[in-house]
């Protein structure tokens, strides 16, 4: 059995089981009740052992017993009924659709954020992510290289695909984050925070020259694409290396990638530890002495944010953040077309990549 | 030739006759100057044989012998020789690109904006969008269907795929929307706004009880989305069926893939008089008990500017831009799922194509 087909009978088997835990609870004449890890704040810290945030031992307790638990304890019920649903007919939504569809079971929820709040409930409670149940945020990022995959989604089992095949790269849907890798012919993986940046290193064939496999994140990183650079580091051993612009929105990129979010602590497997941010760093901008932008008040604010946040206690965070607050200075990966479009691959990458390996 | 490649090289011809134009006043003992098209909204006018925004008569003159007009004119000339650049080392670009790669040149621009106005300014002067000089914006579109195209790109001039053949759905970059149409075995196109209905349409096979290829265009339509329904409805002749959110930013999202929007009206080609807007109008929202949201002010306020512009003078915009005026409520195309997952193909879809068709 393919890992992917194994790991959807794993999840809808934690669902069931749920199931089966309330109807015990029911036949042994008790009240059922479900345990959820707590996801607040006081419970999220982050481990350096794990490099990633962790969720601590709080639960809360949803019952059937207490009056004010009651309508939390069935929409709850109810989540995890229509994700089993969801897998089994394999159908896919998203937390909006979600929240619409309670309406046809007669399940009322005041506002989205309500479902959205329980989804997250669930993830914690069975410990995998949302997308494991089919709900799926929308996801844009895309891939290039030479990787061949063999789709494992109902109707396209068994077909593969080489990630060169298509010039504008192919998009990081659920499709292809499930997919099984059957051959690789690429040394490294190369995640860019632009798209712009992402086309160049197409056009010059960097696929080619460093052997990478290229991913764009348009922005901060789609968990789809966490999850398939994961995988690509874990089960290929291929070493990731993160390109963003040189700010520290950019930086956090990175360390999202690297160390994973404090939102999604209750879920592992989303991020990678071994994955080096390499540029563009404050000290990118002197050394290759690249136009700028002054920081921005909100910067700074987020600066200072960062600077107390315990994954960038090491360098080279540390010392970018530093050198950012000395700057005071922003740029962006596009900023080195200031020396001609070649630059940021004939010079730029080649410096980097001779640094790191 | 294929089309593509006859397009490419027509763009290089009209920026060289520019070039040539301007070699010619110098050696007639003259000052070179440019005439541009002027992209001012009063120049701007909707036409209704057109079926969509034109631009007018008037044009503005940059010539070298002013020296008011010389820093304009001298960038306005960088940009047309830095586009025919790209078009012959077949590299692409994009606005913000530009702008930095001017530094390379000692082109001085002292913000984007300056970069941007005059990219478009080229624009109007060679009637061409800058799609076509390899100057693209980030485009995150999709398309899914039984279609196959070949590639016209360097490197993959030749290369056929089937767009059923990615679950995911493929993207539209730049490849795709400049590949010919090999073989078509869809009779009709359905533009969908967002990715969660656009997913829903693929798991429930609409393509195939409905022979359809479907786009999703992930909010506004990028321009490269645009020029391939236009695409897929003039050389394919194929009818485009959109649908979108039902609230006055759904109805302008579908208006601007039919009529055009007054920011490209100096180049044409991206539009597509012939597409319809099914849905979901506001008389939706009532015939189909749709959950709503209350509309915002900004909502009111938008409504208004619609209800002023003379593309939506006639039904179906009309009539349902004062439904939502009575209404003062707007849903979503994922409202549907109140009636359960398949409702908004088994029965919304169905009802609409048996009304139009």
């Amino acid at each position: 059995m393919s890992l992917q087909r194994r790991r959807r009978l794993e999840t809808i088997n934690l669902l069931e089981e749920l199931g089966r835990r309330l109807v015990n609870y029911i036949n042994n004449g008790e009240f059922p009740y479900v345990d959820i890890p707590s996801r607040s704040v006081s419970n999220i810290r982050y481990d350096p052992n794990e490099r990633g945030y962790v969720i601590g031992d709080k639960r809360k307790v949803r019952s059937a017993s207490h009056m004010m638990h009651l309508k939390k304890f069935t929409q709850f019920i109810w989540i995890a009924y229509f994700a089993k649903e969801l897998l089994q007919r394999g159908r896919t939504s998203t937390l909006r659709d979600v929240y619409y569809s309670s309406q046809a079971y007669g399940i009322d929820f005041e506002e989205q954020q309500e479902s959205d709040e329980l989804i997250m409930d669930l993830e914690a409670y069975i410990g995998r992510p949302r997308e494991d149940m089919n709900i799926f945020p929308a996801e844009r990022a895309a891939i290039f290289g030479d990787l061949t995959i063999e789709y494992t989604v109902p109707g396209y089992e068994g077909r593969r695909v080489n990630l060169l095949s298509h010039p504008d790269g192919l998009m990081i849907g659920h499709s292809l984050k499930t997919s099984e890798f059957v051959e690789c012919n690429a040394e490294r993986v190369f995640v860019i925070e632009k798209d712009a940046i992402f086309n160049r290193f197409i056009e010059e064939r960097v696929y080619e020259k460093y052997k990478a496999i290229l991913i764009s994140t348009s922005g901060q990183a789609p968990r789809a694409a966490r999850y398939l650079i994961r995988r690509l580091n874990k089960e290929m051993g291929l070493p990731v290396y993160i390109f963003t612009d040189g700010d520290v929105w950019g930086l956090h990129i990175a360390g999202v990638i690297i160390y994973g979010s404090a939102n999604s602590a209750h879920v592992r497997e989303l991020h990678t530890p071994d994955a080096k941010w390499i540029g563009v760093w404050a000290s990118d901008i002197e050394k290759y002495k690249l136009p700028t932008d002054p920081f921005t008040e909100r910067d700074l604010k987020r600066l200072d944010e960062l600077l107390k946040d315990p994954r960038y206690n090491e360098d080279p965070w540390r010392r970018e953040l530093l050198k950012f607050k000395k700057l005071r200075r922003k740029s962006e990966l596009e900023a080195f077309s200031r020396y001609g479009l070649t630059y940021i691959v004939d010079k730029y990458l080649r410096d980097k990549m001779k640094e790191v390996e």
